[in-house]
């Protein structure tokens, strides 16, 4: 036979769950809003070559087990979440040797008044991720976010450049510098014998080291100010050993308003066109020394 | 000649534009940051019959007037801004007799650090709207936004409906609430002779109002709780005379955990699935007493 | 009471359906594939203004309908099967005045083999749309279509137009024109009495009439192709006797590479960006002299 | 230094670029419909760690070589255009050591009139996708599609799989089968020194086989038909090694109509629900025995 089955992996994937949940009394409510995704592997060669489903747990049964663990367990975290199920899908079946949870999560805020401790409004900022594996031994965690949207309107240039014969780009001195984060961080933590980081105040943290980031670099590159963003989440979260990034460059562009006799300084307040494609995409990895980069490229780079 | 030229209108759609403005010594920066449409009609027939392009004030025109106007008046408000262009495209070209204005805003808040006034993060929530139509005499202004996304966890009802040979529908005591708000709401400002509302001002108030009554409610229908929204903005804005909502209800299932011996009890925190589609559809314009309508019901009903 | 009830209507939006229907021995099949939304208005005062939802059918029964109708009466055509739904709402529930069935049609192409003929691909090019309306007399059928991309390489022309102070494009005699046709045609039969279009037959022959009519007009602007193709329907068409367009010019710019040393001819096969935004946006109502313009405004003009 | 910089890269991406030729007499023209992504990685630490750009080509100059590079070599396949590409970019600078070139091309078809041979109308269907990489000795060409939307409405079954605690499932004899192919596959050509496939005959060749084998497995699973997907396009083109899948599994539940007084049964024709979410998800390689794979599983696992 010629022809061969390589890595595969199978799973239902966006199972929207929410859960409420309902403090003491009753009166206090909260909220989890997760978007989940399962993929299986194992000893499938059989599923592929005759059709035969003697080893096969139904996507719908993978279905129902999110759903019937948000119940059991509850949503502590995304990633406490995934590691329930991820856990459960490799030790209860024995064809499954591995099991790679994905979840996204939408975060809520409460609607400001004092009636009400029930109604919420959804946040729509950044969408948070998670991705918790498990190959029965060893776990890997990584955690991140995207659509993060962020701008500084000033503390950015660009010039120094090299110039080759398609080169027509303008050195730039005062530019807007403004990106849509995508960012994955792995956790060193691999096994149930370690102490488990705080994923919510990690992921808290992790943002916030970003943001600052961002704003306070004098940025001359996007990738100058994309490794200062790495590098702060790295030194200051001991939990942490690598990131990635997928910087898209939201390109805005000084409008050239001479022609109807007007002066488009940035001093004074400027005016841009904020252009959609084409963009610059910037990406890295920024790791603890010593630590092996374990994050596909392809994970961040879509 | 059989056939003939109906209502036409033309311009260029969004135009991306960008204002930064800086404080006195310039440290402290502000962003306005909108999607700004223009669609003129007037005397076009010939245009249409025979391509003669002598009355045709270009596209390409139309968006430089964007881009200059934010540098020459400035982005006081989305409003504001679209009465300057509206105003300017009806009295400056004559066989243009009406403008109509459509902008959408993303709001910006600051990232949270002392070393950096001019860092901004997207805030990410609702796109706020705005609509300016001038003829030459009268203005109209409907303002509003969408993809505002609420969810109530109790005090949702639904009930007593009417029952044919295809209902099935179990009625449901404690159910979850949820909507992605669309409403677009009308002055009754139509003259430079009266006082222009403060439009920043009214756009938070009634979303504000909005939000409560949407809290407050005791439901039991969506269309119950969508004609107490609108109400509350009506009663309490008195330069608004209109509001037309378009709500899906974003349907949250209970799922049945009796299969695996688990109660999916509302008391308890409960667990949902949240459907895509179908969904159900809620639109209806509430107005004050004696005003006439006239936000166009395929406004708001896309 | 200072605030009252506008117009309303309500029911579920999205019921995505598929029939499949098998020739006499079973081995040919046929598919239907519809995303059916229902919205029905009347006597709904009092779920608005109390909540009580005696009057009202659930949306969910609508939905069931939906289904239900599918296999009683196939789907023949989309115009075909809203007809029966509106029909089936307006008649058997009493405070139901108007139903309104909007529906979208994906079509499918067998996969050419001669082992199957029950496997299909989708054609992916436009989506066929229907708006289907009844108020228990009257009947309004609009049909039409969205997503059709089209583009001329030449024979289109740009110069002759308004230059004002924020006038900076060059003219063009020979450029590129694109467009990605939204059409809406209204038919004019209103009522049971008179014989039906054949809505499949007219529908194919009003596309390709918009097809021929944009590839042989010899184009001065956007709107005089836009009158050609309407009129060219109207003019063959006589069950169509109004058609209302969105077009957006979607721009190919001719790159300047003179800085590289390179000319850009056009006669020579030349090399475009194409742009996303800003877009011009031509918009027209074109119908039959006499007739009167019933389809709205807004319904072409997202 | 405790934070190192790992794998990185940079470029522009989603440059759209539209190629027109003329025919002889010019009066026959064709179209190339591309989206060009440029990544490049090499000597880029300073630009990181310091933020000097000494040996940063502006991503805006890479996006000036695609439109150049459109007019100096042509547009012959996607593959070829890429490989014109990444050669450039990593033989004309020196601190570029890698180029990865990705390209979706959209498909166009001839508007069929008589008088013009210059008109066409996106033809819609799949998108054909290419990904090139050059290190300055071995290429590597992985090309694609996504978006062809399959389905056959008999002829798949699906029973016998594991059952645990959570299963619920009921087993299908006759259910529709309905995927949306991506599918990438890897080119064995690694060197100028070997005779180059025909890009575009691949191409046609490898979707034709998938369609079919797609349409003429009876399947037991959709890792079965998968597999036959990918196992006849390995056996039939000598040229590919490996294909990698991501098929989603698009559900069509079928309706119970048992409430209405109605039969569902499939033998006559039967009804379906078109679900959106969640959906099973099918990955896999298929690959010649002994070729090693190399296709990324995130590449296809988005």
């Amino acid at each position: 036979m010629p022809t061969i089955l390589g890595q595969n992996q199978y799973g239902k994937a966006e199972n929207r769950v929410v859960k409420i949940t309902r403090d003491g009394t009753g009166g206090t409510h909260h909220i989890k809003d997760l978007n989940v995704s399962v993929a299986l592997s194992g000893d499938m060669d059989d599923v592929h070559y005759s059709g035969s489903n003697a080893s096969v747990l139904p996507t719908d049964t993978t279905k129902n087990t999110v759903y019937a663990f948000a119940k059991e367990y509850g949503i502590e975290s995304a990633e406490q979440f995934g590691i329930h199920l991820a856990r459960h899908f490799v030790t209860s079946q024995e064809p499954i040797h591995q099991a790679r949870i994905r979840i996204e999560e939408y975060a809520w805020e409460r609607i400001g008044t004092d009636k009400s401790q029930h109604s919420f409004v959804r946040k729509g900022q950044e969408t948070r991720v998670a991705q918790i594996t498990f190959d029965g031994e060893k776990w890997q965690v990584i955690s991140g976010l995207r659509d993060l949207t962020v701008l500084n309107s000033t503390d950015s240039e660009f010039w120094g450049y090299v110039k080759d014969k398609y080169t027509t780009l303008q050195e730039a001195y005062d530019r807007i510098l403004a990106t849509e984060v995508s960012a994955k961080w792995r956790y060193n933590w691999s096994s149930e014998a370690e102490p488990m980081p705080d994923w919510d105040e990690s992921y808290e943290q992790a943002k916030t080291h970003m943001l600052q980031a961002f704003a306070e670099t004098y940025s001359l590159s996007l990738q100058q100010t994309m490794y200062q963003m790495g590098a702060r989440v790295i030194d200051s979260r001991g939990e942490i050993d690598e990131i990635r990034f997928s910087l898209p460059n939201k390109h805005h562009f000084l409008v050239d308003l001479e022609p109807f006799g007007l002066k488009n300084d940035v001093a004074d307040g400027a005016v841009y066109f904020a252009a959609d494609r084409p963009y610059g995409l910037i990406e890295a990895t920024v790791l603890r020394d010593g630590a092996e980069p374990r994050i596909p490229v392809d994970l961040t780079n879509l």
